[in-house]
This record gives structure tokens, sequence and C-alpha cells, in this order.
């Protein structure tokens, strides 16, 4: 415990980035840039033991910490040229917070410290300019009353709304400098009244003032919440950092901007970013001016004035310093600056923010620079951000009008007519109509007219509904769940915030935002540049967990296996049971009164099952393919609506009462913890047999026409090991059966989905018999919450912005209680079968923190809809390098 | 491995009781009562591990085995003095059986052995009753042959129906001897199709293969696939009975029949039962001769002869063995007996069983006579049996016509006129009618009218629906899931094989078996006897674990603290949303588009439930009374259809579009999943505010008036620790309010419900704030199997049928799955808080295995419905006695 204050800048600096844990992040980050030789202006950092110390003497300021801070401010003096508490010419600072890590609820920055009724005028005297000086005073009262001293902020807003009010202005910077010397009269009155004295006019005691404010912010209620909620310790403490004000609008030689060492948009290797002439850096962000390019060659007009030509010599010094900050933080850099007088001060540099083009062009460009290595390169890349990548998107330049926002379901952009139902959607984009489908809700049902629209909207639902699963699955647009519409499907239109939209109306939809706007707004496509590739390249290399599709049909399959899936890892066969004719021998089979029945109407659905599995097998020779044996309850098969009855009625040759009567029959409470998945194959064993036949019936054909085939049947919603026993019994003598008739045999394995808390519970006794495990966290997340995910949508949003929950959990596994459960049954499952094969077929399986939860649980595999396979590749990658450096 | 057989009977047996492992349990029980001095046929037992040997020789009698077989046949026929094999006079056999536990899967019983053509006609020459040896031979024959030899059973069966056909017979008595010598040539020949051979005619032969034979049954597929479900080791063998046949239809000096040692049915001390003169046991079975009474004072008429008068010393004989017994095995005893011309054999002694009632006094009388001790008395009644003391019953001598069976969700008996809306239910009731509820399914709305009615009738729903919990709640008879029904409130009449009955008319319940029946059918109510008041005496000096109750209104909590219970453990508060005009403020809370709205409702609510805490504190002084707070989705309180949704809609003045608007808003897919329990809390956090209020303000009252009041104040569907803390802060600050308003304090404490297995895995998370945790098992079972309570009926039985479950989960808790959920639970909560208070209030709570495992798993109480009270104090005296005793 020793120094207590660190210098920094004017050739002085005594810190370095890696004291980050005594200087805080933004003193460490001040002194590296010092010490790289960047001009930032000077200043020192108060050390974080000194706010541990701080509160061991009782929260007072001891002698020893003083009298640093005092031979540093002399010490800055000095390299400034000028004196704290010159009246004539005043040396004003800045103080700002900063501990080991960003903190919400910490001690706000208060500017042009130092200033007083008379150093004000000193300051006006000095810049000529008496609007600077007395801007800067009022600012700094409002400033230092509010963070320091705790007077509430709003006060001084309303005295300042009130004079422009008063004097019909509408912008600050209509004020005159007589206002503002009024202003600074106003706030030193509001100051005293709510004191009880007058604002402090000693600059040394505004200094200890706001550092012990800095001290004390280290306590707020919010921030000893933050910490909470974050495990980060109490004993941390936060660093003081005291700098030198520097001002861009001391005239037309000052100046300030913000600039990339690259293209932030397109990843382009060229310097990049905008500048005002006179002005503060909160002008840049007003907009009541347009800032000007940096450099020439970025111009678009004549009009414009870069700084390479207004200040040629500033810019040459910029452009030296862009190239030396890149090359020592090894990234793109965003860096702000100011020159005050013709002199350039860099107030910070910190890792640009970029667009997915652009951090995949700049990651492999590093790369062939030799600045970078590929492993960095694959972790320069956020998984999410490559969604842009892979869809469509809304211009962003263009206009729109918001009508709706529901959530964003399914990524992309999409531009149709609506249109209110599935069958009608069909028939308008096979005539050639863009088509938007707009509906309560989706089911089974609407597949054929999802997989017709552009996109789909729907006013019910969560991020896992029916829609929003199935879009996903499609790669298509989705919009779920925009609550504020009023849709009225018998007058055929649409109603939300003041807005009708009819049937044939143009919309579009916004999927990775979840925005619904009226009318055509354009989009643009994305490039999948070279660069993408070899950067999945290097991602493939580093990661160690495979990466499978869930996919239904060959083109699915065929689109994953392009996107790089490694085989599937769930293909539902729901949709097998609705195509053509099939739903007909469906309906068929639900209305048989036997089993003989129903064995006689699967009979007719068998071979166009087993066509589905030949295409699929194909598509993915050589790989496994997992499927799913039927899951949902048998009520989704059959109409529900009076008219589609009758019609069913006229086609199976029964009454619409009969109808009728076992659709009631077949109807649920909670359809979600109904009579489906391995339920049915309990109650209508005939069903799964007729799917086992297929699928290896399928399987032969294809392996006799000398393509390799690895099929992996799966039982769904298991809970109990007879479940499971018995089914596996049954496809093993169906197997039997298949490859004697065939004459031929292709290996096989069976396991389960596990989805259902109680097979977690009892993995161990399913593994006696299950080959793999696939963990179905849509399912497991449901029932592990007591969340409906059709339902869940009307609170989770509040559950989130109320930190009930950190995440909604069907977007990002809840490694707390699902994770949990995942973990016991993969643990129970590998004690009882150590090479038990897990993998992950939740809509999860494509999210990447939920990506990095199966690597680190040991699993095989994860799997996720064709359009996110490269997300998850790379998810994969970053867990795999992150383990690696640990 | 010295000796493989083991005589009995005759003064020479070798083995007894305890040898239950070497001699199987029918062989040690032979031996024991030999030991005892009863006369038993003699015959010997060959051991287990013969069986086990038997496997190790390659499935070959081997020959040590042989000739101990043989010297025991030896001694066997000095014994009865004449010979196995004698033609003239032949020893006849019988062979079974016996493992150490009963099992099905094994052999059965092969009667007759060592009959063939000659002896046959020995037999009938030494009884002088060819009759009796013809039909002994052909029952060999068969019996040999199927049991033994492989034969299928059926062949001869259809043999046998054939003759009878052609002769027009109806019985088999109606055979005589030439049909039955017919019989048996026909039988032989059957054999000789079948086996390819003779039907063996030596005796030995015979034998030999039947010990074979049931050697051989102990690796049948069924007994080997019990044996695994059982963890049975297959290493334990089973033991052969080889008897002597005794015949009670050799003349008038024999006779059968079954006795027991005290009065089955009321449990008096008198000997009891009866028998027939000249018969085999079969006969008393097959109802052709009325049985007549053993002794004299039981007989009902004068023409009845009783075994006292007809063989008064046999009578004697068998009143000594009866008591000696009885006081040997020192409970009830259940007798077969054989008199073979004058000399008595006993066949069989076992425990009785008894109805409930008798098990009470016969327990309670044995101790008082010194034979048991309180413990003992306890253990003999069986829990779940209390069930039939605790309601009105079907008079078991009426006739009844059963038109529909259902479950048995709430036991007892009503009679009353069919209603079919609960309004109308409730007016009837009050005109004094006598009414039976009959729904489709209920809904809280139909509270009034349930609790009005006699009993209740549902067509849908489970175990635990609605109507089956709320039912067993009010101890009131229910029928749940009568799914054969075909009901229309339009017509206001049910439909169900082929009967129609209308309103008004009358039919009767038996909520015990789940049978409805047509018309009024006599009902007896239950006395309550001193002996019962003892019996749970002791029972509750021996329990550990407290018994408390469900319990919602102050008349339930007083039956159930008649009934013993020692607190509430879950007092609902959604009735209190119901009663009279406050649903009308409720629904105008619903309507609300804002809080202040909402508030302003809930504050016409809070005065009348701080009336209904106030009743039950009152009720339970000094007992601890849980509250939970509003738990169902909001939807529950408004009409779903048109009719009652205008009416509201005139109630409240607004138009019915805009409540239908809001019914659609509020429904939920899966509304065991959705808005509701703490989910309501947290986004209506006014709602439990104005509940803790009330609790704190009526405990707060009637502490006033000088009564201990112990509020526990519960939060619903708590799946995060955020949930928790925030409703924890809430309650902590209303009571600050409360008790500064009100001038005093009362100590309260605030738990949960854990029901979510979330909420299991994160249980130290929760209990760092949490001072109870109350397991709602029944949600539990919902969510840790994916089973909608009030859909899972479809599919349970057959899951139970099928063995893939063994019993329902909602009736006996799921202890491999669901149970460990609890434990982990348990655990982590304990590990969190060592003090934490733990019980269960789910339907569980009532039933003996729970009991069980909740005293097992260290739970602190169980709470039950007010009527289950009695059988949760027993069942929890069992699980402390069982685990004393081990």
């Amino acid at each position: 415990m020793g120094k207590y204050v660190y210098f920094f800048g004017a050739g002085q600096t005594e810190g370095k980035a890696d004291m980050k844990n005594l200087l805080g992040g933004k003193g460490a980050n001040l002194a590296e840039m010092a010490n790289l030789g960047v001009p930032v202006p000077p200043g020192f950092t108060i050390t974080t033991e000194s706010c541990v110390e701080y509160y061991n003497q009782g929260e007072q300021l001891w002698d020893t910490l003083k009298k640093e801070v005092m031979e540093n401010l002399a010490r800055l003096e000095k390299a400034m040229e000028i004196k704290f508490g010159d009246n004539s010419n005043p040396l004003l600072v800045s103080v700002r917070s900063g501990a080991r890590v960003s903190m919400p609820g910490m001690m706000d920055t208060i500017l042009n410290l130092g200033l007083n009724d008379d150093a004000v005028e000193g300051m006006a005297a000095v810049t000529s300019n008496p609007r600077l000086a007395y801007d800067s005073y009022r600012r700094f009262i409002q400033m230092f009353s509010d963070v320091a001293m705790g007077v509430d902020g709003s006060l001084f807003e309303h005295a300042l709304d009130g004079l422009k009010k008063k004097k019909g202005y509408k912008v600050d910077t209509d004020l005159s400098v007589e206002d503002l010397k009024a202003l600074v009269e106003e706030f030193k009155a509001i100051y005293k009244k709510e004191k009880g004295e007058d604002f402090p006019q000693d600059p040394m005691e505004q200094l200890w003032a706001a550092i012990e404010a800095v001290f004390k912010s280290w306590n707020t209620k919010r921030a000893v919440h933050y910490r909470k909620l974050h495990s980060i310790p109490d004993t941390w403490g936060t660093a003081v950092n005291v700098q030198t004000m520097v001002f861009g609008n001391m005239g037309d030689d000052s100046a300030t901007g913000v600039c990339f060492t690259r293209d932030p948009a397109t990843g382009e290797n060229v310097f990049f970013g905008e500048y005002l002439i006179n002005a503060q850096g909160e002008d840049v962000v007003a907009g009541i001016r347009t800032p000007q390019p940096i450099n020439k060659s970025k111009k678009k007009s004549s009009d414009e004035v870069s700084l390479e030509e207004a200040m040629p010599k500033a810019y040459e010094q910029l452009v030296e310093i862009y190239k030396r900050l890149e090359k020592h933080y090894r990234d793109m850099q965003d860096m702000e600056f100011t020159i005050q007088k013709g002199t350039l001060f860099m107030l910070q540099t910190r890792t640009g923010k970029r667009t997915a083009q652009a951090a995949v062009k700049i990651a492999v460009d590093m790369v062939d620079e030799g600045l970078i290595s590929q492993e960095e390169a694959v972790l320069r890349v956020e998984p999410e951000q490559l969604d842009q990548l892979l869809h469509p998107m809304i211009d962003p330049k263009a206009e729109k009008k918001v009508i709706a926002t529901g959530l964003p379901a399914s990524p992309g952009a999409a531009v149709g007519k609506v249109v209110f139902d599935a069958e009608h959607a069909f028939e308008q984009a096979e005539s050639g109509e863009d088509v938007i489908l707009v509906r309560l809700e989706t089911s089974p049902e609407d597949i054929k007219g999802m997989a017709a629209a552009n996109g789909i909207l729907t006013v019910r639902g969560g991020m896992t509904s029916h829609a929003a699963v199935v879009a996903r699955g499609m790669g298509k647009c989705c919009v779920s769940g925009a609550e504020a519409i009023n849709l009225s499907y018998q007058k055929k239109l649409f109603e939300v915030g003041g807005t009708t939209v009819k049937e044939g109306d143009w919309i579009t939809l916004n999927g990775s935002t979840g925005e619904v706007m009226a009318g055509k707004v354009p989009t643009i496509d994305p490039v999948l540049a070279g660069d993408f590739g070899r950067l999945m390249e290097w991602a493939d290399k580093a990661r160690t967990i495979g990466v499978r599709t869930n996919a239904d049909t060959p083109h699915d399959a065929k689109v994953a296996r392009d996107f790089g899936a490694e085989g599937i890892g769930l293909c539902r066969t729901e949709h097998m049971f609705f195509e053509g004719d099939r739903i007909t021998a469906v309906r068929e089979m639900i209305l048989s009164e036997n089993e003989a029945g129903r064995r006689k109407a699967l009979a007719k659905i068998e071979p166009m099952q087993t066509e589905d599995f030949i295409g699929i097998f194909t598509a993915m020779e050589g790989l496994p393919v997992t499927v799913r044996l039927l899951d949902p309850p048998l009520h989704e098969f059959v109409p529900h609506d009076r008219e589609q009855q009758e019609e069913m009625a006229r086609q199976m040759g029964v009454s619409a009462e009969k109808i009728a009567e076992k659709v009631a029959q077949l109807s649920e409470f909670n359809p979600m913890l109904g009579h489906r998945g391995v339920r049915l194959g309990i109650t209508y064993p005939e069903i799964y047999e007729m799917q086992a036949r297929a699928i290896l019936k399928a399987a032969c054909e294809v392996a006799k026409s000398g393509k390799k085939v690895i099929p992996e049947i799966m039982i769904p919603l298991v809970g109990t090991k007879a479940e499971f026993d018995v089914m596996r019994e049954m496809v093993d003598r169906i197997a039997k059966e298949v490859f004697e008739a065939e004459k031929t045999e292709v290996p096989y394995s069976v396991g389960t989905m596990i989805e259902i808390p109680r097979a977690c519970v009892i993995a161990d006794k399913i593994a006696e018999k299950a080959e793999f495990f696939s963990f179905g966290t849509n399912d497991l997340t449901q029932m592990t919450f007591g969340f409906s995910r059709d339902d869940a949508g009307k609170f989770l949003k509040e559950y989130v912005d109320k930190k009930i929950l950190p995440r909604d959990p069907f977007q990002a596994l809840d490694q707390e209680g699902v994770g949990e459960m995942v973990k016991m049954g993969i643990e129970r499952g590998r004690a009882q079968r150590p090479g038990l094969k897990v993998g992950i077929c939740g809509e999860h399986g494509g999210e990447p923190s939920s990506v990095e939860f199966c690597h680190k649980a040991g699993m095989n595999y994860v799997s996720c809809s064709p359009y996110r396979v490269p997300i998850a590749r790379l998810a994969a990658a970053h867990a795999a390098l992150k383990e690696k450096r640990q």
C-alpha cells in the first residue's frame, strides 16, 4: 500500500495496460495509450486500493492520499503550463470513476471541474470565447451538483427548459452569453436552496468532493446489487481518473471527431471517420451540423471539407496514431479525438463495433496480414452475428413505417401481400404472388401455406411457438406474438394502432427485430463472401462438438448439408402425415374403432413414408439421420371448425356429428402434457410399427443402391424405462422382419429424446437399452419451468424486464435450472452406458451460449435449424477455444 | 447341501416356519402347522436348493435326490398305510410349487397324481364311489397334461364342452360315471395325439415328470419377467410340495369347509365359517348347494345343519385347532379344512382378510386380550382401509343396477336427483332436495353447487381433476371421468349403455368404487366406535411426522381438527374470490386497464377476505395455518359461454364484445403451464399485496382477542429465486405497515410451494429467503412426468394395465421420479437452511405409501383433505414403526 496515485501523459506515464486491477479499466487504458506515445490529455489515476482504504478510514480522505493528489496536480500543472485554481487561466479537469470492469450504478463524469465565478471570466478572456466559458460553467454546476452532491438533476433541466420556453428557443445553442450567465446564477441559486450553502468556489474543495463522490458511488444500492448479481467482490473498489480538459470548440483551429481504423460496415481496410470544426463531442451527436469526412477519398461532394484538407498536420498525426493503435491492439479501433488549437489529443480508443460482414472480413484480412492467428480470427466473430449474413435484410437506408412489433421469431426480411389462410396463401404463391401469411397462430395444417409464403406473422405465440419453430426450420422470416394486432378472419383484415390492413395489402416483416411495417420496404440480399467460407473452415478445425441439423425434408437436408451439417439430429415425421392424400388416411385411422381398422389405414401411408425416408437418407448419404417417431397428439390431425369437419365428413362418408364427437373426445385441456409422443406408441403400437417399418425399409433400399445409410430411430417423450423398453423391443422385432424380407441388413440404433424431467432423473435406467439421448430442450424447458411456450409470451417479456429471469429460457438454455437437469441426465445416462451418444435437438442447439453449455456438458453434437448451422459451428469453435485458453 | 427332502405331518415333521428360504412359503407353513400338532395331510417338501441343483445338473434329476424322494415316499406310505402305485388302493398325491415368496408364472397344482387305468378302478372299489374315482382321474389327466407336459389345456375344455353339449348337460355334475369314463378315454387320446405317446401309466414316472415340471416352471418367461420386475434373485429357486390327497366327497362322513377365527365382517370374537357335507372345495365356490354354518349359534333357520351338530367330534377338534392357530399366529386366521371319512385335515391357514371395522375391533380386542402390543395393533390396520369407516357406504346387501363406471375420485356413497348445473343444484338443495351434480367437468364457478350437492359425477377428468380434488376436500362422494356417458346440457339428460337419465331422475354414486347406479340404492352410515379412537391414540403415540389438513373454510378446518389435524398445511384462497358479490369485484379487477383500476376493485374484496381469514384463524386457534396466495389463472374467473358473458356485460356496464375479447386474450393453450401462481404476483403485485394485507390484518385481529395465531404465507408456483425474493420483500413490507397500523405484531413466516421441477433444482437458492417448503406434488407430478392431470385419464389406466407404471402417479407418489425430485429439493433446501420446515400439500399427503415416503424423506408434516387425516395419522404411525423395526 505504498502509492495511491499514478500519473499518465506528458511523457511521464507510470501505469500500463496490465495494471487494470489497480488503476481500473479506464485508467489502465489511458496509461497504455500514453505509453504508446499517443497524445492523451495528461492526468492521474487514484488507485482502486485507495477506494478500499477510504472505507477503512471511515469514509474520509486521509493525509497521504491528499498529499499524493496534490503532488500529481502540481505535475499536471507543470505539464500543461497552467494552474489549477488560476482564475486568469484556469486548468480544468474531468473526474471519472473507473473500476476493473465496467459497472452500472457507478458515478458519471464531471467535466470542467475547476471553474468558479472568477475562473469563468478568465477562461472567457483566454479563449476569447465567453460563450464557451459560461456554457462550460453552467454544465459544470449541474454535473457537480447532481453527480457529486446529490441534488436532483431535473431541477436544472426544468430551469433550462423554462428559460428556453420563455425565450422561444428550440435548441441549447440558441442561448446567448447573457442567457448562459443568467442560467449560471439560477443554477447556483438552486444549489443553495437544496444544499443550504453556496456553490463551492474553491477548486480544491470541488476536487476533493468529486473524488469522495466517486468513492461513495462504489456503494450505491444499484452498484451493490449489480455486484451481487455478477459475483463481483465488494473489496475490488473503484479508481478515480482526474484528467485535463481539452476543448474542440476553441475556434477554427479546433475540432472534434470519431474515427475507425477500418470501415465498420464493410470491413474494408481503409481509414474512416467524421469530424466537426470548432465543436464539442456532443455536437456531432446532436446532428445540428453535418459532420465532415476525415479523409479526402471518402468525400461525397466537393462541398465537403475533409480533415485531411482542413488540418493536414493533425490528420497526418492521426493516421500515424491509428496505425499504431490498431497494430498494438491487434483489432479494429474506434477512436475519439479532439484538436484544441491545432493540437491533437486522443480521448479514447476501443475495439470498434462492426457489422457481421465487416467482422468476417476484418478477421480474415488480419490473418492474411499476419496480425492475428486463425483461432483469434474465429473468436473475433460473434456467432449470433452470422445470422445477419444468412438472410435477406431490410435495407438500413430505407424509410419504413412500423405499425406493430412482435417477437423476432425467425430472422430475415420478407415482403408480400397479406393473406389470412394457409390454403389461399399456397394458391396465391403458386400463381406467382409474394404473400405474407398472417394468422392468430399456426398449426400443422398450415404447413403448406407457410412454406409457400415469403414470411409469417402471428398474433399469438412465443419464440418457440409452432410458427416460430417451423419458420426457423424453413429459414423463413417470421414475426410471432404481435399481440397488439386485432385480427378478424371474418372481415379479412387486421387493425393495429389505428392502421387497418386488408387482405391483399402489402406489408414487410423484419424477423430479426420483430418489426411489422406497412407497404413494401426495400430489402438487400446478403453476400456470402469467400472470407466466410475460410473462417468457417478455421472454426471447424477448432471445434470438438459435432453440428447436425433439424430437417424433415430432402430439401432442408440439402440446405443444411451445404451449410455444413454433419447429419440430421432431428427429423420430425409429423409433416409426413399431412402432405397430399395422406391426411385422409390419417383421419381414417383416427376414426377407426379398432386396431384392424387403424392398421388398414396405416398401410396406405406406409409406402409414402418409405419414399420420404428414401429421399432423406439419399440426401444425407454417409451421415447419420435421427428420425423421431410421431410426436403430436392426434387432435392436431383433425379439423376443429365446423365447416372443415363437414367437409371431412363428406370425404370420409360419415356424419359430421361423428367427426365432431371424435374431435371433442380427442381434445385436451393441456395438449402439451397430453396424449402424445411415446404415449401414442404405447396405446397405438401400430402407428410406431408402421413408422419403424418405413424407416428400415427405406434404409435397406438406399443401402442396396450402394449408398451408406445410418438410421437412428428416436422415441419421443419417454418418461419411464418401460416405455422405452417396449418400443425398443418393437423396433428390433420390426427390423428383424424387414431385414429378412429385404434380404439385407443395415446397422441402426434406437434411442430417445430426453425432454421430460423424469427422464433426466431415471436416465440411468433408460440408458440400459437406449443407445443415444437427444435432449429436447424445448419441452424440457417447458416442463422444468412449468411454462407453456405458446402462452408464456404473455409474461416472459415482463420477467426479463424485471430481471426475474436473465433471458427468455426458450431462446437461451437456462443453465441454472434446465441445464442442471440436462447434466443430471448425461451423468446418470453415461454412468450406466459410458459410450452413450448425447446430443441436443431443441431450438437451443443453434444458440451460442447454449452451444457452449452443450460443449462443456460433454455432448457429442448439437442439432439446429439448417439456417443456424453456421452459427452453431462457430459457437462450438468459440466454446472449444475458450476452454483451451483457460 | 446335505438334505434335499423334508418330511411333514404324521408326527414326523422335519421343517419349521423359519425355514422359508429352504422350504418355500408353502412348505414352511405346512411344516409349522404340523409342528403345532394340527392334522395336515402328510407329505414332503423338496428344497429350493434342489431346484438350483437341478439347473446345475443340466436340468436332470440326480440320484441322491431321487433316493431321498423314494425314502420319503416310503415314509408317507407307511404313515398313510397305503401304497403309492398300489392299483387296488392307491395313495394319491398333489404336487405344488412353492418359492420363498408367492410368484405368478410358477406351476399350478396337479391333483390326484398316482391314478392310472387300473388304480382308478381300485379307487372306485375302495371308496365305493366310481364317480369320484373317474372324475378324479379325468381331472388328473387334464392337469398333468397341461401343467406338467405342456399340452394346450383348452383341448380338454373343448372335449368336455362338446360332451356336455351333446348330452344337453348344463353343469359338470350332470355327467354320469359312463360319461366320465368316455371322457377319460377321449382325454388320453388327446394326450397321445399331442405328445405322440400314451399317457404315462407309471405313477413314479408321473411323479418325476411333475417334479421336473415344477423346477422348470422357475424359468418360464413370465416368472423370469416377474423376478426381474421385483428384483428377486434367479438363484432362489422353488421348492416342490408333494402331499397326500384327502377327499371331502367320500360320503356323508366327509365334508369340506372354510372358517375364520373371528367374524371377518364385524371383528366380533366368535368362531365363524361354512361347510358342505360330501363335497369338494370347489363345490362351495360353485354355489350349487348352499353351504351350512359351522356352529349352531350362527344358524339362520332350523333347516340348516351346523357342523357342530352334524359332526360334533370333528367340530370340537376344529375349535381346539382354531384357538391354537390364532394364538400361535397372533392374528385372525382364515382356514380351509377337509373331513375325510370322519378324520379332520387342515389344508391351509392364513391371516384372514377383514373389513375395516373388523380390523380395528380385532386389533383393539387383541391388545385387551394381551395377545399383541399397541404398536402391533396399529400395524394391523391398513391406513387405506380406514376410508371405509369415514364415509357412508352402499349397503353391501342392496340390489343395484350399475349403469356406468368412472374413477373412484372421492369415497363414500351418495343418492340424489340428477341436476346438470351448479346454480340449479344449489337452489334445489336449498329447497331440501337431495341432488347429484352431473357435469362434463367442473370449474371453480361450480363450487357452490358442488358444496350443496350430495355427490358429484363428471364425464371427464382424472383422480386429481378439479371435481375430484374439491370433492375430496369437502369429504363429498365423487365419481369422475365416467367417459362412457354422453351428456347433453341442452337436452338436460345423459345417456349411457342404452340407459337414459333425465334431470330429476334418481341416481346413486359409489365414490369408493367409481360405480354409477340407477335409482336410489340404500346406504349405511359408518359407526366410529370407541375402538377407532383408541387405535388412533396409539397411532399418534407411534408417529413422528405431523399431520395437517388442506382446508379453505372454518367449517372444513373444524372437521379436520376433529379428525386430529395439527394445523392447516394448505388453505387455498381462490374460493374466496368467487363467493357472493366478490366475483363481480374480481371481474372488475380483471377488466381494469391499469393498476389503479385493479387496486380499486381489490379494495372491495379485501375486507371480505380479512373476515374469511379471521374465521379460519379462529377455528385453528393455536395451530399453524399455511395460506397460499392466489394460484389459478385469471381466465378461471370469467365466464366462457356467450350467455353468461352477456350477463356479465350487463352487470359491469360494458359491451359483451369487450368481455369476449378479454376472455379470448386471457385464454391459454396450456393453462396448467400458464399465467398463474406467483406469475400473477409478479405481473399484478397488487393482488398479492391485498391478500398479504388481509391475512396479516386478520391475524392481528384474532391475536388481539387473546387467541394464538400462527400464519404462514405461501407463495405458489415459484421457479426462480427472484420470484420468491420479490414476494418475500413485499410481504415483509406489508407486514410492517399492518403491524404499525394495528399497533400489534404477530409472528409470521413466508415460504413457498415447491411444485415446479426447477424449484427442486434451485431449492438451495430459494431457501435463502424461504422459511418453509411445501411440496405441491400434484403439479410436481404433472410437470415431472409431463402429464396433464385433466387429460392423462385417457391413457393412464392403460399404462397401469400394461405395467408401464406400477400405479397412477396422481394417486400414489411416484417415488422413483417425482420422489427423487422431492428428495433433491429437501436436501438442497436444508443444505442452505438446516432448520427449513418441509411439508407436502399435494393429494398424496393422505395416501399411505406416499406418507411413508414423506416420513423417510424427513418432512416435518403431511397435509391432506380433512377426511383423510385419520388415514394419514395411521400411515405415519406405520412408517415410524416399520422404520423402528428395521
